[in-house]
């Protein structure tokens, strides 16, 4: 069977990924007189009393959505909710087999913004947090901004924060190697999309102040008249501070770092020739990287990040997002701060000891049982001493 | 323990009632590349081209969201969407323990009726159903109406239907051993709110012509000016036919049922001994009845059915929703039609063997396994029919 027979047919076998189950017995009358009526009054009055005893006599605490709208599913581009749909449940079923987190899909039929964040303010009453899901840039900022200040549980866009907190570890122990700090290195991010963002901010909470963010027009800066709009303005503000212009080619020369959230084949050997020493290559482009990684090596790329599981050193975002939730779950966080993102992207490194540290082994692999560990402890523990900072103010 | 403490450790034991699970092990990479990235893009694909596949492909076909806004809960009322939770993951454990139905709660955080609805139709891409659950009359109705309208999946509000199917069902034996028709005998519904409405209707359909529904002002008849809605003017069209006019004692004179969806202790003695032979009582307040079954005992009534599970012959609708649903997810309904309901309510009655059927025994016990094998039976198969029917037009 070829691999997307084998596909369709896994999804077939039992229609779909994801199910529920009762944590309870029902196995009579007794049983189902605690579990529903009568005695499902009691944890009714006593929420109806005190709201926050939700988390202690329901479900709420421990479950999340996974929100999308289908606009921009994997490298499928706008398919809509519903044949977003098997993304999203796959997404829950990660949440629950890496970290126990009840993970329910929300695919919502609109496209519109207004639509997104009026239902999932709606819906709020049932989850402990809301993870968004592929959803298209520029609109996915302005959602999870908004629903941010108006929800008080925490709301993740992962294609942003998850790819940059993995992208930050992997960058984290690539310095490591080549003896460089994020105060010196010049940085390139290539595509200016929900990744391309999320990695340019926590860069810069790293300490990177050279940094040019491109999009298929070359180099972003301050004044750019063609193709912008407000993120990209608004970065613009803080990145490109020489307002470098013209092509990724042009403004690559001499740079560190190089992390591609954008197209296959767009990186070239004479490319990553033009940078500095010990060049980092992150190209993310999924499922064609921006240069193969073969490529890459013969060009002199030190570190070489992909999407993929077929070569070293994977950014998968599953490194990052159970942990996230369970962390901020685990300590009733009403946010994700990026106290929190850099502290998971340092635990998600640290895993890889100094000695074991090489070219081929910046990341960590997913199915190590401590990444959701440190991750879980790394969230947890930033937002109590986040907490415990507030109060002592 | 006392009971009241027993409910609550139980809920806070696990938090909550409800979780989901992976249908799919998720133990390597290979793994991971089948239910997530890249293999899930196949059944994306497919969705995207043939939409009907997603019954395919999907959690879809096995699940629906009982929905609530908190605004009738229990005998609890309006106490919100957040303190409703604990009912509606219980409603939903149900749903998984007796028909395998994975059902997820969506409490809705408004109770304004185009919120409601709208917010439905936007999650409607993960469910093969909808349970509506403790929404307030006359609101429900509405909500009811405009979702079987705008939505291509089964909607079905259980308090009204899940109340008519097994209150008739109830009924039906309860005749059988009066030895009285449907036809021929005269019904006093009191109560007009979602399960009075439906149980008038359900018992029109099964040929009933003779009903008189009261509320809170006593009959209900064409041309009553104080306290009607728009649902009660409706009814008014098609019941009490001859206008009685007057109090609920007035009325329930020479009636052969009574069936009360309304407060308790409004029933006394003398006003079952004013009842034609052999009467019926339906006592379904909850959690207090009508009439206590021993005083109804005493005063002449021949069969008594309560809502209650330490008395013979509750009225309980978990006889009902699990085998509705999975009757009708099992053939993809759109709806649920009258003819699936009164199917449904012989199916549960014919449980109960000829020989076997006494006064305290016209309804059989929830536990009994039989009993959403016929109703899912009966569901699909009266479905098919009228597809089949339509289809030879």
């Amino acid at each position: 069977m070829n691999r997307r027979d084998e596909a369709l047919s896994m999804h077939v076998k039992h229609k779909g990924k994801l199910g529920t189950y009762s944590k309870v017995p029902v196995r009579n009358t007794e049983d189902l007189s605690l579990a529903y009526s009568p005695g499902v009054a009691e944890p009714c009055r006593e929420i109806y009393k005190d709201s926050k005893s939700i988390y202690d006599y329901t479900m709420k605490g421990n479950t999340i959505a996974v929100v999308s709208d289908g606009s921009a599913v994997l490298g499928l581009g706008n398919i809509g909710a519903h044949a977003g749909l098997p993304v999203m449940e796959g997404k829950s079923v990660l949440f629950k087999e890496f970290a126990g987190v009840d993970a329910f899909p929300i695919c919502v039929n609109s496209q519109n913004v207004e639509d997104i964040i009026q239902t999932v303010k709606m819906i709020e009453p049932n989850f402990g947090g809301i993870n968004l899901e592929d959803i298209a840039a520029p609109r996915c900022f302005e959602i999870e901004e908004r629903l941010k200040n108006e929800l008080d549980i925490p709301v993740f866009h992962d294609d942003q924060h998850g790819t940059a907190i993995v992208t930050m570890a992997g960058l984290i122990n690539s310095l490591r190697l080549v003896n460089k700090n994020f105060e010196d290195i010049k940085v390139i991010v290539n595509g200016a999309g929900a990744a391309g963002i999320a990695v340019t901010k926590l860069l810069q909470h790293f300490g990177v102040t050279n940094i040019i963010l491109c999009d298929s027009k070359g180099a972003i800066y301050k004044g750019r008249s063609e193709g912008m709009n407000k993120i990209k303005e608004q970065m613009a503000e803080t990145t490109n501070i020489t307002k470098e212009k013209g092509s990724l080619e042009d403004v690559l020369v001499d740079s560190d770092v190089f992390i591609g959230v954008s197209v296959k084949d767009i990186l070239t050997k004479e490319m990553i020739q033009s940078m500095a020493s010990d060049p980092i290559i992150f190209a993310l482009a999924n499922p064609d990287p921006e240069i193969l990684p073969e490529l890459a090596k013969e060009a002199g790329a030190r570190v070489i990040c992909t999407g993929r599981s077929d070569y070293p050193n994977q950014v998968n975002n599953v490194l990052a997002f159970p942990g996230i939730f369970r962390g901020a779950l685990s300590i009733r966080a009403s946010e994700i701060t990026e106290v929190m993102k850099i502290a998971a992207a340092k635990a998600i490194a640290n895993l890889i000891k100094k000695h074991e540290l090489t070219e081929d082994y910046v990341i960590p692999n997913p199915f190590n049982k401590r990444v959701v560990e440190v991750v879980t402890e790394a969230v947890s523990k930033k937002t109590l001493e986040k907490q415990s900072a507030e109060i002592n103010l």
